[in-house]
């Protein structure tokens, strides 16, 4: 399946950039710098640095999912969708997303800031870096795109028109084949250590946890509540040590639609939850282990924060504070339980985390071990633990339990 | 404001049909007696009969709401709402609608079976007359439209197409206003006699109960299920007694969009509730206040026997058994929450119906003082109540509360 755009090269990209209007004068294409960087799935990245020190990157979505390659053909229009949620970001929260610079819809590129000098906080978290208060930023982050992306900002009238414009099916197809279904039954995405096919066999002939996986993923399919960025994973966030403390950059909306505002949240949850396994089993330092355990509910107090600072611009005063409390407390309980099931594809589906796969082989059960029976017992019970500080508690049980 | 289409009148209607490709045929315009019928709040209906006894009834919707007139304009384009909404039940369940003729999307006029001798169930029901049967066909025809129309049965990239192109934001926007916002503020929309005034500031003044009539706004304003009725109260429902017993079809679905499943059983449960509080003042015969009583559980129950019939036929057989059963008490959670909301705008805000409004003074304030109170209780309590046979208890106590 050959494409029918123009798929850039580092040697093609200073003339794209030449003879595209909106990106002159970023950056001078004659000292041009180009490097295809690319480690997701989906996508080219094209990161570009100038002899001035300035830089452009440039994300250009392939028609195929390329972890699989051309038999998995894939809509290239998701860089429409990304462009959608990287600009309502970008409007409200400029400081937690890189700078925007517009999406060329005929080539599918998306050009965005390069984040020169940042690191994926997936790997810093793999070795055992701290970055304090990106919890609290992230939270923030959802919470503005949850209030300004819904109806509490936009007219009844709009939000329709936005929800139908950015229907992302082919995108959403993945999450829900990958996060909610595959994990529970026999199929050959899975892959896993032979020393978790008893926890995994037991999780899949448990109907109850069958059946509210089957509700989080009704869920995430029919509640168009607000834009989410649709895979808010620790892969998806970039960090830094800036002058005042840690800073992040969230990139990758290309999953965005409007779905579940605890959706996003859980993916955060459920990926400290990986960390956390991983900084046990290694045997990271105190201080370091007791700021990873507290990242969830840093994230979720800053979010509910957020809200309620918000809460006084909302469209429609009708809407009470007594509403605001039990939409959070609902909120609260969609988090947990997609926590669950963002945790546990990462162990047993398609597209693993390195906080898990990356461990020595004994190390490597255990944490997966802890994982698994955590965000199971999430998903089963999160309407009885209510709260991501209690469900916090399941994995020092799970830990006592699994280590001993 | 002019509308920018042919208003139809009697005398037009038999021309109309002559000049309709569609619509040939079907009666002899040459000994038509046609009648404009129409007594809801949106429309002009014409009812026409020929000599030969055929008939047809031609709906055209008007660019105002009809009840208030030329100040509160809204788009005629409502009718195209109708025709998916009718078109979708006549694939499914024919036997419950009348039959499909097609829509003219240029005058806006659905073309449909002209139901002779029905009669509106809320009159009947007013009446003191008995449709055995006509809950369990209606809860049939709840599950049809749920499971024909939802991810159940399309596809998930078609599902989300179809639910982008059913927004309904300007009718959606009148249920949102009349049924889930007006009745708990002080709007000129609203009226009541004085002995009410205790019981209504009551519930304003309830952060509980202003708090769960949000959570069900804010399902109704993002849950995209299935496509659903929207105004299936007891006035959109024809009665007849058949050949081999009673007989419904269910009109006007221009309110229908993608909404939870559990909106259209909480509007019957709700306008079950006004029949039955008119039935108790008025002291009707025991046994029709039996079958009253026993119509919420009967309609419930068909529409879960019908889902589990269906079952085995969804398209995605990875939706375990285990879910439906837990899906169908969601569903019944959220009919008691939607009926308790149903109820009350009918007795509070604009659009009342006569089951209440018609019963003398003393009467009326017996029966919309039960009828505020249990529907109330059900909004607080429905995740405690659990089931439409539990909710229905709450009417027994509360007509001991009220009439000793």
């Amino acid at each position: 399946m050959a494409p029918e755009y123009e798929i850039l090269t580092p040697a093609t990209v200073p003339a794209y950039i030449d003879r595209t209007p909106t990106l002159n004068g970023i950056v001078d294409t004659s000292t041009l710098d180009v490097s295809e960087v690319g480690d997701g799935n989906l996508n080219l990245v094209f990161v570009c640095k100038d002899g001035n020190g300035d830089g452009i990157c440039l994300k250009q979505s392939l028609p195929y999912v390329r972890l699989v390659g051309e038999s998995w053909p894939l809509t290239p229009e998701r860089v429409i969708a990304e462009a959608r949620g990287l600009s309502a970001a970008a409007d409200h929260v400029p400081d937690l997303v890189p700078a925007y610079y517009g999406v060329d819809e005929v080539n599918h590129v998306l050009a965005m800031e390069n984040l020169m000098g940042w690191d994926m906080w997936r790997s810093q978290l793999n070795e055992g870096n701290a970055h304090p208060g990106v919890g609290e930023q992230l939270g923030r982050y959802v919470a503005a795109l949850a209030f300004y992306t819904s109806f509490f900002t936009i007219d009844q009238g709009e939000i329709k028109e936005r929800l139908a414009e950015a229907i992302n099916p082919e995108l959403c197809k993945i999450t829900e084949d990958l996060v909610f279904t595959e994990p529970y039954i026999d199929v050959p995405n899975n892959s896993y250590v032979d020393e978790l096919i008893p926890e995994i066999e037991g999780m899949r002939a448990d109907a109850t946890l069958r059946a509210q996986v089957g509700m989080l993923k009704y869920k995430f399919m029919t509640a168009g509540e607000a834009l989410v960025h649709g895979d808010l994973h620790t892969g998806s966030v970039m960090v830094r040590q800036g002058d005042s403390g840690a800073e992040c950059r969230v990139i990758d909306p290309e999953f965005c639609y409007y779905g579940p505002i605890g959706f996003d949240l859980g993916a955060l949850f459920g990926n400290y939850l990986a960390a956390r396994a991983r900084a046990v089993v290694l045997d990271r330092p105190a201080a370091y282990q007791k700021w990873l355990a507290d990242l969830g509910p840093e994230t979720w107090n800053s979010f509910a924060t957020e809200m309620r600072r918000l809460w006084p611009d909302r469209l429609d005063k009708t809407w009470t504070d007594s509403f605001l409390d039990t939409w959070l407390a609902q909120v609260e309980k969609d988090t947990i339980g997609f926590g669950g099931c963002k945790a546990n594809r990462r162990i047993i589906g398609l597209a693993k985390v390195t906080d898990i796969q990356q461990l020595p082989h004994d190390e490597h059960v255990k944490a997966a071990t802890m994982v698994l029976r955590t965000a199971s017992t999430w998903i089963r019970e999160r309407d009885k633990l209510e709260t991501v500080a209690e469900a916090n508690k399941v994995f020092d049980e799970v830990r006592e339990e699994v280590l001993g």
